[in-house]
């Protein structure tokens, strides 16, 4: 399909297609990484609070007190925090930012497919870096020439994690280039990369409230780093809309922030479901990737992970399959309440055995 | 202020700067052209079933029960129409998607100060053309070869509206380009040129609930079209963000759109506060424009209206005032309740027979 009043570039897109949000009721949901827990009580308290007559009002276009919550948390200057409409959009603004150079930006052939989606939309020219025979991300691969580098960390789908001092190596070896670690699973099990960016002007460390804090359908997303690299997402952000976040948006990350505990909770009892989905999944003669996100990637040797997913979709458990090279024999797979683990488990049993 | 890690489209941004939202209570905030009246309360009831456990999945990325409402209420398809977080969002698509072609866009000198912003963020070529001695939009001024024409109806700020069949004559006229019709604020007194869409593969038009439906603070908006334009909107928002809509938008979206009684009531008495609070200020020897939007253009011939302003302020008033050719002697005064419309009266009365 085309259209010649199209802006050239629109011929040329090839859109992300994200994980389904199916309509059909009972589904046993694991196939867009999202938490098993609801939010924080406290959260939707603040937002019973704030939705009233003041909805007919703006949003605070700064979302100061937001951004205060988070530089308070991570002990670094409220100019040094950067938040959008889900880090999706915090991503895109990074993207058409601080990414767009002469030379080509780096980042895994295996990783968030949203990658080079967005390099297509803002005409960036990018190498992928082979990960490594383990999956893991080898950062002497990524010592040469670039316009930037850019991972998750975990990555994903495969839930691996660098470890800080790679990072730091990372950063040391690239200081011409801005290095995005993209921290979207960080919390549950890997550590952040915030405490780095006083040390690292090219670092740039982005996160989420759509994992850890449970809060996928509210859209927020962050960025941490030095002033000047806040500096220009926030003219990208001012040139594109200036209220990216609703009131319920701003008043829910406060309080998400706020309720340590909860956060903390949760987070462990994913990690604990994590680690003995792990084991399980051991004993049916899986390979799974060692994760340090709220998802799992695994193959089993002797069967189709394309049938496997069809299979358990007739089951009314959905997970994700990504029909990619040295990843297709994978599927990615949430990590669920222990009941909802208890029934994919219940189900790929009867699988393999058959 | 520049930085060798920022992309270079980034150093020759000329951000917008929205109205301010200010942190002081108390204030009569006549200066952003929010609503004075809350939102619906089936909105707020729809917002309160909402917000619970379900805030942990994402959103419906394609929004589809707010699109259906929308293409119910307007009686055209669902895949006519297109929503995003906030019309500004909407109109940074259609900048990117649908302007950016050889020759340069037309909008006249005098309209909403974001569309240059557009421009910059995506290197699309513009000529502003002036508008009439009256304020008034000639098309006549239009037919020439341009890549694409927008305009508010009613334009902001001067509340100007154009009658559908010049908006019809000049479809007629720019049957290669685009034309987005940006209706912001048709619903205090115009006509929606929605009703031209099924003519016309060439037009665009945009809407907020920002403003007739009372929710700045939720960030809604949409567009409704010709299918390819849709089509090519989908594909820029799906190499942007897959989820611009949190699912507190999209079911208080629906319950806005469905309560017609409380939108025509809250639009009926806004046109009438309009209507008195110009008769107030022709008694104090201003000059409006003719306004059919929630906020009206005015000057006093012997005052200066950046003064005005400053002491409008000092007495708790705050009001828009644009530095810019033409219209630098007046005022842009959002339509407040009679009560706020009586202390604005009340202070100007004072300061113009100072």
């Amino acid at each position: 399909m085309s259209n010649p009043y199209w802006s050239d570039i629109v011929r040329e897109l090839d859109p992300y297609v994200p994980g389904e949000q199916p309509k059909i009721a009972n589904l046993v949901k694991l196939n867009t990484n999202e938490n098993p827990y609801g939010p924080s009580p406290d959260v939707l308290a603040a937002i019973a609070t704030e939705s009233g007559d003041n909805l007919r009002l703006y949003p605070d276009p700064n979302a100061l007190e937001l951004k205060q919550a988070i530089a308070d948390y991570y002990s670094v200057d409220v100019d040094q925090v950067f938040l959008g409409n889900g880090s999706d959009e915090v991503l895109a603004h990074i993207f058409q930012g601080l990414l767009k150079h002469d030379s080509p930006i780096l980042f895994p052939d295996i990783t968030y497919s949203f990658y080079p989606v967005y390099c297509g939309l803002y005409q960036v020219s990018y190498d992928r870096v082979p990960l490594a025979e383990d999956f893991s991300i080898d950062v002497e691969d990524y010592c040469r020439e670039n316009g930037g580098i850019i991972f998750p960390n975990p990555n994903a789908p495969t839930g691996v994690l660098m470890s800080l001092d790679r990072i730091e190596w990372l950063l040391e070896k690239n200081s011409d280039s801005v290095v995005v670690v993209d921290e979207a699973y960080i919390d549950f099990g890997g550590e952040s990369a915030v405490t780095l960016v006083k040390r690292f002007p090219n670092l740039l460390v982005t996160q989420t409230l759509s994992k850890s804090r449970s809060l996928a359908g509210l859209r927020i997303g962050l960025a941490i780093g030095d002033v000047a690299l806040i500096e220009a997402l926030e003219r990208v952000k001012n040139s594109f809309n200036s209220y990216p976040l609703s009131r319920f948006a701003i008043v829910g990350g406060v309080a998400a922030f706020a309720d340590e505990q909860y956060f903390q909770t949760t987070c462990r009892r994913v990690m604990d479901s994590r680690e003995q989905l792990v084991g399980q999944l051991d004993e049916l003669g899986f390979h799974t990737l060692p994760s340090a996100a709220n998802f799992i990637l695994t193959r089993h040797p002797e069967k189709v992970a394309a049938d496997l997913m069809s299979q358990l979709r007739a089951r009314g458990i959905i997970v994700r399959y990504f029909s990619q090279p040295r990843i297709d024999q994978y599927l990615r797979i949430t990590v669920g309440t222990p009941e909802q683990n208890a029934q994919l488990i219940s189900a790929l049993s009867e699988l393999v055995s058959s």
